[in-house]
C-alpha cells in the first residue's frame, strides 16, 4: 500500500460498443437489428420457435427449459422448493437431503405443480381496437373487457390450449397467448437446499457466489415421459468470457415504463414507508423470538421473509436515489414527450397523459398515511377481515362484489379461510401491538380508523382485548361464522370480527376514493402514455415484463466490483475457499456430501458465472444459451448491483447470476451418483425417435382474422 | 431471486461495543483504558518494551519486525522490492524470480538499506516551552528551532544513537526518538512478485485477497547475525476470528486533525483538481504507449504509478464527499471549539485558531489555479528547473537558501541532477505539451506564466520547440552548465535553461506570497488547534501519524461489503479459484511454482486476514501480534473502505489486510524448499543464548532533566 504498483490493463479495457444489452423482448419482436449490429448474429424464426418450444413456465412464479427428449424440465431449486417442501415429510425431508431418482418408477409425483409452454402468440389489438372505435371513458373499459373476455373463450374453446389474455406496452397492445399445460411432472432430482442456496441470505441477490442451484422435473403424458423435439442441447463446457448467450424466461414485473412522477412517488413515499415498517415488523419479531426456542422457531420464517424483501427492496430503493439514474429516467421522458408534443396527433391523443398521471399521484400523496397505515397484520385478523368481508359481498349481485367473492373464486377463497394452518396468537399479538402503534405513531390518536381500533385503550391493550378474545384460531369457528351468514357474522360477539366490521366500511370509503380519483386516471392515463411511447418509438423498446415469455441477450461478463473486478466465471475452489474462510459456519456450512468428497472433485470446474443479459424476478430457473441454443447456464439470480433494474438496466453493472452446467454435471456423477442423468443430459444415452405429437405451430407474430 | 429466502443471523449480529478500535498511538501513550474496558487487556511496560525494540523502521518507507533470535527481520516484499531491484542484474532478477538463501554464506547484502529501532523516546516539550516563554511570532520560531538542534546535537553526541525529532498533537509536543541504526541488511528470502502481489493492481486496496506479500532479511554486526531477545515469536495458527491483535509500524501520514476548512479545501479544490489532472495525464500517457513497443515499455511504470495514485485518491475523495465522514467531523470541531471557548483562558490562548486556519485557507483558493496550473512536468524540464534555482540560491548565504542547496544537501541534489538515467525526449515532450494545455486551459492565455512558456507559440510548438533544442538530456551538459555557475547559467542558450530562468522569479513571486500569507499562518494556527485539543482532551487520543513508531489495536473481524460478508480470513482455496475464474490471465496468473505445486498444498492453509486495526500507508511490513506479542499476520493493505482513513476512522468497514503466518510456513515448506527459514520461524531450531549486549533501556515517558 505504500509503494506504486502495477494495475491490470484489464481494468481499463473499453468496451467500445453503445449499444446496451437492455430488454426483455417478446417473441414477436426480438431485437434483430441490436443482435446484427452488436453481435453479428442473425436471429431465424426457426431458432426463435425451437427455444420458446422449449421454455417452460412454472406457474407459481418462475421458469424452466426442457433439457432431453424424454420431458426433462430443469430449473433452479428454489424454483422447485415449494413443491420439494410438500411431498416432503419428517421422515423424508427433501429440502434437506435433497433427492435423486435413479428410475422412472422412482420419480415422485408433485402435488400441484403446472407447467405451461408458450405455443401459440395472437396480437388482438386490432380487434380490441375495432370494439372500442368511438367509445370513450367507463364504456370503452367495459367494451374492452367484453370483447376480450369473448375472444379468451373462443380461443380455450377451439384450441383446447391455455389462453391468457396479455396487455402490452402500458396497452397499446393486446395479444393472446396460448400454452400446453403440463400437470403430471414428477421430481427427479434436487441437491440439497444447503448448496443450492449456499451462502444464504448474506449472499443472497450477490457475486461472486458458489450455488448449485437446480432442479430437475420430469413431465409426464398419459403415464409416460413427455417426448419432444423442443429441448435445449446441452454443453458441459458453457460459454467462453464475451460470448453471446441468452435467456428465454418469465420475468415478472419490471416499472421501466412507469412516469418519471410515479417513480419520484415511490422514491419519496413508498419504499421508504414501506423499508420502516420492515424494519420496525423485523425489530418486533426479533425481541418476539428472543423470548426462547419455540417463539424461534414461530418467528423464524417471517423473519427471514421480511429481510430478504428488505434486502431486494433496499437494492431497489438504492437505485431510486441515484440522482444519475432518476436524471436519465427524466431525460427520457422528457425526450419522448417532446417528440410526441412535436406531432399535433399525438399531442392530442397521449401530450397529455404524463400530465395526468403527475396528477393523480399528487392527490394519493394527499391522503398516504391514510391508505397505508390503516391496515390490520396477522393471520387472525386477516380472517376475521375475510369473514367480515364475505357478510357484506355476499348480499351484491355476483358481477359487483370484489373478485376474491365472485362464484369463480369463492371457493377458493373460503378453502383458504378454513385452513387449518397453526395460529400463534401471541405472535399475532406482538404483530397487531406494533401496527396498532405505527398507526397512531403516523395518523395521529384523532384518526378515525385510530380511534375506532383502539376504542380508547392502548395499543398493548387493545391488541390484546383483540385476540385473546378471538375464537378464530380454530377453522371451526370461522366455518361457523360463515354458514351462519351475514346474520351470524353481524351479531358475532368476538371482538375481532367486531373489529372487521369496524374497519371495513372505513377501508371501502378509501378505496372507492382511490378508484374514483386515482387508479382509474392512472389506468386511462398510462395507457396513452404507453400508446404514445408507441407511437413514438414503434418497437424499439420492449413494454414492461409481465409473467410472459421473454428473450434477453447479452454476453459473458466480469465487472468492477468493491474497488477491483468480479470474474465471468467462479470455480469449485471459491466454493470450499468460502467455507473455510468461514470455518463452515451456518449458511457457509457445506453439506456433508461436499466435505466428504473433496478429493474426487476437478475443484477448477466451472461453478457460477454473470452476463450481461437483463432479467428480473421470475427469470429463475430461466435456461442461458449460446448462439447455438444450447445450454450454458442456468439463471438463478441478479448481482446487488441489478436490484435498481426494477427502473432502468446499466451494462456496467447489472449482471445475471447463474449455475454453470459444468457444477451440474461434476456434482451428480462425482457426489450424487447420478450418472444416468448426466448421461441423459449430456446426451450419452441414445436419443429416442422424433415424439408423435404435431410438429410445433410457428409463432404469429401478426393479428389475424379467425373466427 | 423471485422466492423468499433465508437469510443469516451473522449479518445481523450487532456488535454492542461502542468504543471503535481507532487511533495510532505513540508508545508513550498507549489506549489503556480502551484495551482494559473493551477487551479486558492490561498492558504492561513489559509488554510495550518488548514489542517496540521487536518493531523495525524501513527508512525508506515501511515498518517490519524481528521474528527470530538471529536478526531475521520480516517486512513485504513491496517494501523490500527496491533493494530486490538494486540487487538483480538481467540474469538474476530477484523480483521475477524471487530468492531464498539457504546458508549465512547465500544471504546477499543490500545496495543501501537503513533499518532503524526506536530505543528512546525523550519528551522535550518543557525543554522548549522554557526557550520559547516569552517570545512571539518569528522570535518564537527561531528559538525552537535553535533549542531544538541543540538538544538533538546533544544528544547524537552523547548516545551515539540517531536521533530525530518529533513533533506531535500539532506542535503540543516535542520529542527525541533515539534509534539504533543498523546498515549491514542482507536478503534471506522473497516469493516471485507475482505472488506477493498476486492480484495487481486490481486487487490493491482490496479484499479478499491472496497475496504472499513478504520478505525477510538479516541483520547483521561486525558480519555476524545480529543477536536478540525482542523478537516476536512465531504462531503459525495465527488468531482466532474475534481476538485481538495489535499492529506495531511507521503509520507515514494522516490528516484526521486539520480543521474542517483546510478538508473542505481539499475535497473542493485538490482532490478534483488532482484527480483531473492525473485523468489527463494517463490519457496522453496511454496515447503515447499506444505508438509502439517501445513507446509502452517506456511509459508502462509512470502509467501504473499514476494509476496506483489515481485509485488510493479516488478513495480517499470517495471519503470526502461522504455527507455522513464531513458532518462527523464538524461535529466533532464544534465539540471541540465550545469546550475551548468554555474556558476563558483556552479560549484567548487557542480560540481564534480555526478562523485563522479558513481564512488562510480562503486566501489560498484566491490563487489556487495559479498555485496549482503553473507548473512544467518531466524530467528534463525538472533539471532545468535545478541548474536554473542552483544559479540563483548558490549567491545566497548558506541559511537563506533553499534546503536542497544549503551546504549539506547540495552534494546530493547535485549527485541527482548528474544522474545517466535514460531520458525520454518524445514522452518529455508529449507530457510537456498537455501540461503548457492545461495551464492554457485553467489560466488563460493572458496568465504571465502562460504568456512567458508559451511565447507566441502554440503548447505543441512551444513543448517541440523547449525539448528538441535542449542538450539536458546529456548529464555532461547538466554538469558543464553548473561547473560554469551562474555566469554559464544565465548566459545558456539552451531552451529549455532559458524557460526555467523565465518561470523561477514566477514561482518565487507566488511562494513568497504563499509563506507569507497562508504557510506561516497555518503552522502557528496548527499549533494553536493541536494544543487546544491537547487541553481539551488530553492524550485521549492520538496524534496524527509521522512515520514514527505508533502501535494500534483491533480484532480479527469480516465485514459487510458488495452486499453481503467478507470472511476475516481468506484461503489458499482461494487463491486457486480466482487463477481460473480469470483464466490465468495478467494479473491472476500464478507463478510456475503455485500451478506445479497445487496437489503438495494444504489448500484450507489461511492466506489473508483483516482486522480492524487503524492503519495507513508506511504500516506496510507491521507485525501483527496478539495479546501475548505472538506474529499472527503481516500487515500489507487496507481494503478499499478504508482509503478514507487518512481522514477518519469508521469501524465498520475500514480493515487492515494482512498476510496469515500460515501461508507463509506452508508455502516455504512446501514450495520454496525453505524448511530452515520456516523452522527458525517456528523456533524448531534452538535459539541461541541470550545476547552479550546490554538490556534494551525501557521507553522514558515523560521529560527528563539530562544534559
Amino acid at each position: 500500500m505504500k509503494h506504486l504498483r502495477n494495475i491490470a490493463v484489464l481494468m481499463l479495457a473499453l468496451f467500445a460498443m453503445s449499444i446496451a444489452d437492455e430488454g426483455m423482448w417478446t417473441f414477436d419482436n426480438p431485437p434483430k437489428k441490436q443482435l446484427k449490429d452488436k453481435y453479428g448474429f442473425d436471429i431465424t424464426q426457426e431458432w426463435l420457435d425451437h427455444v420458446r418450444l422449449s421454455s417452460v413456465r412454472f406457474n407459481d412464479g418462475g421458469s424452466g427449459s426442457f433439457v432431453s427428449a424424454n420431458g426433462l424440465v430443469m430449473t433452479n431449486h428454489h424454483v422447485g422448493a415449494g413443491q420439494l417442501q410438500k411431498m416432503s415429510t419428517p421422515e423424508k425431508d427433501y429440502i434437506k437431503t435433497g433427492f435423486y431418482a435413479r428410475t422412472s418408477a422412482e420419480e415422485v409425483k408433485c402435488v400441484d405443480l403446472e407447467l405451461n409452454v408458450l405455443m401459440e402468440l395472437e396480437n388482438v389489438t386490432d380487434k380490441v381496437m375495432t370494439a372500442i372505435a368511438g367509445k370513450n371513458g367507463g364504456e370503452a373499459m367495459q367494451a374492452r373487457r367484453t370483447v376480450l373476455a369473448q375472444l379468451q373463450k373462443e380461443s380455450n374453446d377451439r384450441t383446447g390450449l391455455r389462453t391468457d389474455l396479455v396487455t402490452l406496452y402500458n396497452g397499446a397492445e393486446y395479444w393472446l397467448y396460448r400454452y400446453k399445460k403440463f400437470t403430471d411432472v414428477r421430481l427427479v432430482m434436487a441437491p440439497e437446499k444447503q448448496i443450492a442456496f449456499y451462502g444464504g441470505d448474506p449472499d443472497n441477490f450477490t457475486f461472486p457466489r458458489y450455488d448449485v442451484d437446480m432442479c430437475f422435473f420430469r413431465i409426464y403424458e398419459n403415464d409416460k415421459p413427455y417426448s419432444t423435439t423442443n429441448f435445449l442441447k446441452w454443453k458441459t463446457a458453457g460459454a467462453a468470457d464475451g460470448e453471446l448467450v441468452f435467456t428465454s424466461g418469465h420475468p415478472g414485473s419490471t416499472n421501466r415504463q412507469q412516469t418519471y412522477a410515479q417513480i419520484e412517488y415511490s422514491r419519496d413515499y413508498q419504499y421508504p414507508a414501506r423499508l420502516a415498517t420492515f424494519k420496525r415488523t423485523i425489530a418486533v419479531l426479533k425481541q418476539y423470538s428472543a423470548l426462547g426456542e419455540e417463539q424461534h422457531r414461530r418467528a423464524d420464517g417471517m423473519i427471514f421473509g421480511y429481510e430478504n424483501s428488505q434486502k431486494a427492496m433496499t437494492g431497489e430503493y438504492q437505485g431510486l436515489l441515484d440522482k444519475n439514474l432518476m436524471a436519465k429516467k427524466l431525460q427520457d421522458e422528457s425526450d419522448l414527450r417532446a417528440k410526441i408534443n412535436a406531432n399535433p396527433e399525438w399531442k392530442t391523443k397521449y401530450g397529455w397523459a404524463w400530465d395526468s398521471v403527475a396528477s393523480a399521484m399528487n392527490k394519493t400523496k394527499s391522503r398516504f398515511k391514510e391508505l397505508t397505515y390503516r391496515g390490520l397484520s396477522g393471520s387472525m385478523a386477516g380472517r376475521a377481515m375475510t369473514i367480515a368481508r364475505y357478510a357484506i359481498e355476499s348480499k351484491k349481485p355476483n358481477g359487483e362484489r370484489l373478485p376474491q367473492f365472485q362464484d369463480a373464486m369463492v371457493k377458493m377463497t373460503l378453502e383458504n379461510l378454513y385452513s387449518p394452518a397453526p395460529v400463534y396468537a401471541d405472535m399475532e399479538e406482538v404483530l397487531l401491538t406494533d401496527r396498532f402503534k405505527e398507526a397512531q405513531e403516523m395518523l395521529g390518536s384523532n384518526d378515525p380508523w385510530v380511534k375506532a381500533v383502539l376504542n380508547g385503550k392502548t395499543p398493548e391493550e387493545a391488541a390484546k382485548y383483540y385476540i385473546s378474545g378471538t375464537a378464530l384460531a380454530d377453522p371451526a369457528a370461522r366455518k361457523t361464522l360463515i354458514e351462519g351468514g351475514e346474520a351470524a357474522i353481524s351479531k358475532s360477539t368476538d371482538p375481532l370480527i367486531q373489529l372487521a366490521l369496524v374497519v371495513v366500511p372505513i377501508g371501502d370509503e378509501m378505496r372507492s376514493w382511490q378508484d374514483k380519483n386515482i387508479s382509474g386516471v392512472i389506468a386511462m392515463s398510462s395507457e396513452a402514455t404507453g400508446k404514445g411511447r408507441f407511437a413514438a418509438y414503434g418497437k424499439e423498446l420492449p413494454p414492461d415484463a409481465n409473467f410472459t415469455l421473454r428473450l434477453s441477450y447479452g454476453q459473458v461478463k466480469g465487472y468492477p466490483m468493491n474497488g477491483t473486478l468480479a470474474p465471468s466465471i467462479t470455480t469449485m475452489y471459491g466454493l470450499y475457499d468460502r467455507a473455510h474462510s468461514f470455518a463452515n459456519k451456518p449458511d457457509f456450512e457445506l453439506p456433508q456430501r461436499f466435505k466428504d468428497g473433496v478429493s474426487k472433485l476437478n475443484l477448477s470446474t466451472p461453478m457460477n458465472l454473470v452476463s450481461t443479459n437483463d432479467i428480473i424476478g421470475g427469470n429463475s430457473g430461466s435456461p442461458v444459451i449460446n448462439a447455438k441454443a444450447e445450454l450454458v447456464g442456468l439463471i438463478f439470480d441478479g448481482n446487488i448491483e441489478s436490484l435498481p433494474g426494477r427502473f432502468t438496466y446499466s451494462e456496467e453493472k447489472n449482471r445475471a447470476v447463474s449455475v454453470h452446467p459444468g457444477v451440474m454435471i461434476e456434482t451428480m456423477r462425482k457426489l450424487y451418483d447420478a450418472n444416468i442423468l448426466a448421461d441423459e443430459l449430456e446426451g450419452i444415452i441414445a436419443q429416442p425417435a422424433p415424439p408423435k405429437e404435431s410438429p410445433a405451430k410457428p409463432v404469429k407474430p401478426t393479428a389475424k382474422k379467425k373466427k
